[in-house]
């Protein structure tokens, strides 16, 4: 590891979340120091390493807006992985305001505190929902013009210029991950939440937000974490865009009807119509990938093979906390 | 006028700028009520009309971050002309909080001021920098990726994510306006003021930023509210985006011999050498106008015209502000 671009401590803000976690293990695993920022509005305790190796591993909570708070852990950082955000669109719609701070700003804050202490590195997630409603499919990274259909969606594109800026700028380099779907275990929302909270709640029937036609590309976790260091370590460009997610996508209707199979087959599904979900949702999404294969990467499955891995993660956890000995 | 999608009283943040006060007197032309906010940081009293007609013109001194100060302005509001901005880029290099708070976060109010009073159109003052560095010339609507090279770039691009995520979550119309440069009177900056204010402090000699090659796009003032306006009138998509340029460019070089000759020819020029004027400089522009060529718009002279026009009003204007009974 000692030649390779991403040495030297790793800074990750939303380390504590669904992506976060994933990317904390796999850096550590690597022989990095990993230093994590969360405020824990989204993100768990239990989702972080239970026993870090020593030395290796600190966690500071803080919100990445309050930067004078996570400072001392940005000193000395190769690189920071910028993922802290807030994860639901919906919320974003109801109040403006939330992704303004949570994500642009948020996002200002962190290529400050990087441009101050010299960090050479920052690699954001941001969403293929830049993307609004493309008329291209698979969509490529150089599609235009980019109409954000929510609030998400514009603090996601104004993250990116803002990356782009400091390193022209500034000198550092940026990576900015238009994400598919991203789904693994520790999510605290997205479809397969949604569907199974509902069907906790009311066995028989499953309701679900339009048409059913709704068919979006699904990447695994650790898979979306894989791509994010490869190009890391690859891409050297002042700017290095890619699209991550698979090759194929999966409809609302079949991940519905793959989330009944699991839960017994008995409910019965009902679509509330419509060809969105809901205001702002995103009703069709497939990326092209390309780019980031050309780097050498490949998702460890498909869309369907990331549901099915998720839904039967997911049925496992909830046999565990549903269980009768359970908390 | 009756039928115009713009009827009705229109607010132009940064009205008394120099693109916004030519707006203020076209739209006053047209028998519109006009209510002009401006903080005056750049925008200036003498540029807006000296008897306005009665009852149909306010000035409001406030600044669009602040939404309180104005919103007795946005009530009732047909149309919001969103041209307050820093009009410098390279001061957001300098200090890159200017061009959040007075870029992207201003739009973010101004955008909710529309939302709270129903205002039906926002019309954005965007510009050529969210294209960054690109590989196509002349650059369409549809290029990407945007990686813009100055924070205040990442700030255009910003406020039109949000311009198009107002409209499609909030049933707004937003217009999107990638400005060429834009010249004309009453400006405050840009390369023909620099290069004035330098011959008149050193009559001999002018320094040109960059190895003069730089070349761009330039579009007179009035015709750049004119394609706004017919812009507003004719497309209704949700978002509507348009570039507003000339179909050539000149490069610096050109002007610089242009201004030296306005000035007498004498003045010998020195260029300091490298493809970039400064830090976050484009240096070279020229944008497709087929999309607002397509309805109807066409520039009233090109690019060496526009800078002809411009030289000869700015050697006007100082022949009164030099002359022994001027102020």
């Amino acid at each position: 590891m000692s030649s390779s671009p991403i040495e030297g401590p790793a800074v990750v803000t939303g380390g504590a979340g669904a992506i976060g976690s994933v990317l904390v293990r796999e850096l550590l695993g690597r022989g990095l120091e990993v230093r994590v920022v969360d405020n824990f509005s989204s993100g768990r305790r239990e989702l972080l390493p239970s026993a870090p190796p020593p030395g290796r591993f600190r966690l500071t909570t803080a919100d990445v807006r309050s930067p004078e708070a996570y400072y001392e852990e940005v000193r000395g950082a190769r690189t920071i992985w910028h993922l802290a955000a807030n994860p639901d669109i919906r919320l974003g719609v109801a109040d403006p305001t939330v992704d303004l701070e949570q994500g642009t700003i948020a996002t200002f804050r962190v290529l400050e505190a990087a441009r101050r202490f010299d960090v050479p590195r920052v690699l954001f997630s941001s969403s293929s929902v830049v993307y609004g409603l493309p008329n291209v499919y698979p969509t490529p990274e150089s599609y235009g013009p980019l109409e954000p259909q929510s609030l998400y969606g514009a603090s996601k594109l104004a993250s990116e210029g803002l990356c782009s800026a400091y390193a022209h700028c500034y000198g550092l380099r940026s990576y900015i991950f238009r994400f598919a779907n991203i789904i693994g275990p520790g999510m605290g929302h997205g479809i397969l939440i949604d569907l199974f909270e509902k069907l906790r709640k009311e066995p028989a029937r499953l309701e679900v937000l339009g048409d059913g036609h709704q068919a979006k590309s699904y990447l695994r976790t650790e898979d979306c974490v894989g791509g994010m260091i490869l190009a890391g370590e690859r891409a050297q460009d002042p700017v290095n865009i890619f699209n991550l997610g698979t090759d194929d996508r999966i409809s609302v209707r079949e991940i519905a009807e793959k989330v009944v199979a699991a839960h017994g087959g008995r409910a019965r599904i009902e679509y509330t119509g419509g060809q969105r979900g809901w205001v702002g949702d995103i009703p069709q999404q497939l990326l092209a990938i390309d780019r980031i294969r050309s780097l050498g990467w490949r998702p460890s499955t498909n869309s369907a093979g990331a549901v099915d891995r998720t839904i039967s993660e997911l049925v496992d956890s909830r046999k565990v906390s549903d269980g009768p000995k359970s908390r």
